[in-house]
């Protein structure tokens, strides 16, 4: 099946999570009920609230109590897009103009906080108190995973597995939670949750790697703003920390970096990107996100043969053929 | 009892409120550990944990229980006042440097986002379902109250309903709650717990009415910064508010107050706290910080005559002649 056949197929329940969505931050009278709302009619693929629904799937079906999960893990994901944009002084996401740009930057921390007070609002009306537990865990990991990535900024000694724990705080963990959190909300067993974790996990951590390679080696019309971003913001993501153990290209690429930084994001990105393009980086990090995405598909193998097992294998290939 | 000696006689279970607001956000290897702690070690009252402990008193006292609820809340108000720093560019607080200021504004906002996730961590923990319900709540509405305040800077047309309203959520509501819960916590009956909320709620407004007074009427040593920190940055207090209401006052006020807009709060403040100062808005705020204080002590009498209704009513009456 395709991605957009399995859209298709869970509508019904997707507009209702869109519903709860923006009831969610409703709130009369308040400047930040409004920021929040145009935050997140701005869309996005809702791809934690298809994990939570199709995990659900591995017990009882529960939807009332699924959606819930569904609504305020895609709520913490919002909130978080939120800080990072003011982190960034980013003027676009998906297209619209950010709260930041939209209002200002303070009203825009304060819409983050107001969407994750929100979003534990609705967690608490879960009846299970493991989902709690696991949230609030999750949500000190993801703090540090933003942090770390402000702090490593322009780091480029940084190894290989910094990388790799940074992003699974940063994305990964999410994505984990989301396939764990569903299948506990219906109440399957412990080993069905931490399989759909393992699954998540893995899945996520190719997504982020496909996301990193993606601004380096898509066009903007793909991307949907100038490849490049990361590096100008000084993230190193995993190809160029692959890029800059190649003996003949790190000189030139530290050289290309120092400029970035020093020009405050300025400069042009176009020479680094060649050199990281050319590196055998690329294939390295590609060849990682595999590996991810067969770890992903390994912990499926565990699973009963339902649809939903079809489903996810479906988003996991999806997400390792991201398009560039 | 004066109040250093209600601190002396708590000192046990406040330290061991000290030991665990440390260890709740200790973490090895994180710099937002390192960063949440230098906020917490710079001290503070800790007044929320004594309401939240003295509330306990009015059931049954669950130490445990109670510090839990007492170190979350105070992690929320370190985690708010860090936001705040954020927002206003704040360089010391008690006496140290912001997190702002010893790393960057970044790591602050991830620091405040962790020490909230830190609180609701702990907060899982606690037994009680209603506890969670209760916090979620308000933590939205403080969001509101910190978000209106940004929002209505410089704005000197707003009524005296619109700053009751905004101090209510910034905040009158976490020193209602840190009663409520504690009561909550302890398992007291409805009743009690309403009216330590009730006693919590109007303790909390007299208490910001009071520390809005304090900044325009202190001396720089009493207050430890610099008098009319509030209009400097554009918040209309009460007792600017009232002095606008009067006709012989309004135009010098509403000409100096350009003037510090205009200079980005660089401007001296002296000649516009030299007009409150002068007008009847300063008796009239006392007189309200008096009345919410009244109504604080009203709904202790209907609490039981223990030690602990002796100390609220000593902490109301402390609150209400913070000196000058």
């Amino acid at each position: 099946m395709k991605l957009l056949d399995l859209y298709a197929k869970m509508k019904g329940e997707l507009n209702g999570i869109e519903r709860q969505l923006e009831a969610a931050v409703a709130d009369d009278d308040s400047l930040l009920g409004e920021s929040s709302l145009h935050l997140l009619q701005a869309g996005g693929k809702r791809i934690r609230p298809v994990f939570v629904l199709l995990a659900g799937r591995f017990g009882e079906y529960r939807l009332e109590e699924l959606q819930r999960v569904a609504v305020s893990l895609e709520l913490i994901h919002s909130a978080s897009l939120v800080h990072d944009d003011v982190i960034d002084n980013a003027r676009t996401r998906r297209g619209q103009p950010t709260v930041g740009a939209k209002w200002d930057n303070r009203i825009a921390m304060y819409t983050g906080d107001f969407i994750y007070a929100k979003a534990l609002g609705l967690m608490t009306e879960a009846r299970e108190p493991e989902l709690h537990r696991i949230l609030a865990r999750a949500m000190v990991q993801m703090c540090i995973g933003e942090m770390e990535q402000v702090r490593d900024f322009f780091h480029t000694e940084q190894s290989v597995r910094n990388y790799l724990r940074r992003i699974r705080r940063k994305t990964a963990l999410l994505i984990a939670i989301s396939c764990e959190m569903g299948a506990v909300a219906a109440g399957a067993d412990r080993w069905t949750s931490s399989l759909l974790y393992r699954f998540g996990y893995n899945t996520g951590m190719a997504f982020q790697i496909r996301d990193d390679l993606l601004d380096l080696l898509g066009t903007e019309k793909q991307i949907g703003k100038p490849p490049g971003s990361d590096i100008r913001q000084g993230n190193m993501t995993l190809p160029v920390l692959l890029a800059l153990q190649e003996q003949d290209r790190r000189e030139p690429l530290l050289h290309e970096i120092r400029a970035i930084r020093e020009s405050e994001g300025r400069a042009d990105t176009h020479a680094a990107i060649q050199l990281i393009r050319g590196s055998r980086g690329v294939a390295t990090a590609e060849q990682m996100a595999e590996t991810f995405t067969a770890k992903a598909l390994s912990a499926l193998a565990g699973l009963p043969d339902l649809p939903a097992k079809k489903n996810l294998t479906d988003i996991a290939h999806f997400i390792n053929k991201r398009s560039y």
